[in-house]
């Protein structure tokens, strides 16, 4: 199995070039990496903003490492983007995506992604508003994809997650997102599938079930968002603790399903007060019972 | 005792102005208010940004609530700011907290805080080149406090944080950094103290004692965020929870020091994934709580 790592772990701690790189490339052996705008965020004046993430992109790649992609973290997901309730709101949700794939492409990769978006708690009851909103939302996905192609990006990436109040959050979401917006991107909008929302049992019960999204969305899916969980929240727990995603499950799925290329990016989050120290060792940790999994 | 209430456990919610007026107002029959620039970004572009979160403040202010100050969040407190170990992320952090004081004062609100800075992993364990950027982050807060009255703000807020590699962690951290700034600034800088960074034991042992805060910063303390927590990480947890935070302990505080004004902000954060019902339900009851150790 293709293994590599989100950057969120990293945030906050090992943010000079050197220091990232030397973590993510030797201290971790890792290749494939997506990168968060928790390191850099899109919002930066774009100047200072782009010289800053290239510095970190070129630091990396100097290390050996490929970066497939950017993605939304924690400080994009605190607001309700493409699906507010409030037309300025969502004009903003469309620059921080625009500002993101300047990111990324100033960066030299090929491909952004975030979650698509949040209702209020008002619009979420309302079935009509909520596909009012669906249908304003596409539009502007469809002419972010225009933008990120002109920008020299090959894909735009979409994450569903575990909020019923968000779009998209069941497998059969997902897949109505990616055959409305089939055919009419000027790039591919493909699917970043996190087990750890996949499998929160609160609110999908028995569909809590990654067989049910490869099935459901196969085709779709670009790459996971891998994380230990006892799928009774969004844990994003490193593979040194016990849960329900055991490395040799992660390798069954991957063998079971053929997967060649979408690549299982660990995405662990720890607590900003977990020191140093303890990150970087249990990463360390945690990747070499990834690895073990992919070589046997 | 003076009960608040930061926003935080409205993000994504309750954002539409007389959503969330009506929440806190009429639901949470809270008066006074710490906003949080996890509503509104302070980065969004200045005229939009500042009519979306004076709608969010007049909607407040119309139905008798107080907005006392305005709060980085959950997305401000994922960069490191002041205490960057670059130079151009130094100056990203004087921009970003210039640009809430701008939305502060556009909003009407006196006062606004935050987290003072986060040092890199490398920086942390380098205590000449801690002190040295310190120095360089306490010129940029004189030079903000003096911005900040000119547009007519009259306090800006700094938060404590449990994290042994930014600054200030420690009760004396915090009355040297008051110190170092006495004097020095065209409005008062001033502290906003978390019971559960206080109380986070891994870190500060025996010192986890809020009468020590009391004792060392009594006279600098402005405000407290208040949160249930076990002591164990940095919870923010309601105070329908069991934990060491009582309403029987914050009130016998309240008494033991003589408090008059310093604002106690239930700053509860729950997870994006917790159904808006089940949020709004235990923020009442929440609530409900601490009022009766209020009046008891």
């Amino acid at each position: 199995m293709k293994l590599g790592v989100n950057l969120s772990f990293a945030i906050k701690r090992w943010i000079e070039p050197a220091a990232l790189a030397d973590v993510v490339a030797e201290k971790l052996g890792v290749t494939y990496v997506q990168y968060t705008w928790d390191l850099v965020d899109p919002w930066w004046p774009a100047a200072t903003r782009d010289r800053l993430a290239r510095a970190q992109a070129d630091a990396l790649r100097r290390a050996g490492c490929v970066i497939e992609s950017t993605f939304g973290g924690l400080a994009s997901y605190t607001y309700n983007h493409f699906l507010s309730p409030d037309e300025d709101l969502r004009r903003l949700g469309h620059e921080h995506l625009k500002r993101a794939i300047d990111m990324t492409a100033a960066m030299g990769v090929p491909a952004a992604g975030m979650p698509f978006g949040s209702y209020s708690a008002a619009d979420a009851l309302d079935p009509a508003r909520r596909e009012d909103l669906l249908k304003i939302a596409e539009e502007m996905w469809i002419d972010l994809a225009e933008y990120a192609c002109s920008q020299g990006l090959a894909e735009l990436l979409v994450e569903p997650v575990p909020v019923g109040t968000e779009f998209p959050t069941w497998a059969a979401d997902a897949a109505r997102l990616m055959t409305d917006l089939d055919g009419r991107t000027a790039i591919p909008v493909r699917l970043v599938v996190d087990w750890g929302h996949a499998l929160y049992e609160p609110l999908f019960g028995k569909e809590a079930d990654m067989d049910l999204w490869a099935r459901t969305c196969g085709s779709w899916i670009r790459a996971h968002h891998i994380q230990q969980t006892d799928g009774q929240l969004d844990r994003h727990w490193s593979f040194t603790r016990e849960g329900v995603v055991t490395p040799r499950r992660l390798r069954d799925h991957w063998d079971r399903w053929g997967l060649t290329d979408q690549t299982y990016f660990a995405e662990i989050i720890y607590p900003f007060e977990t020191p140093d120290e303890i990150v970087l060792d249990d990463m360390i940790a945690g990747m070499t019972r990834l690895r073990a999994a992919a070589a046997a």
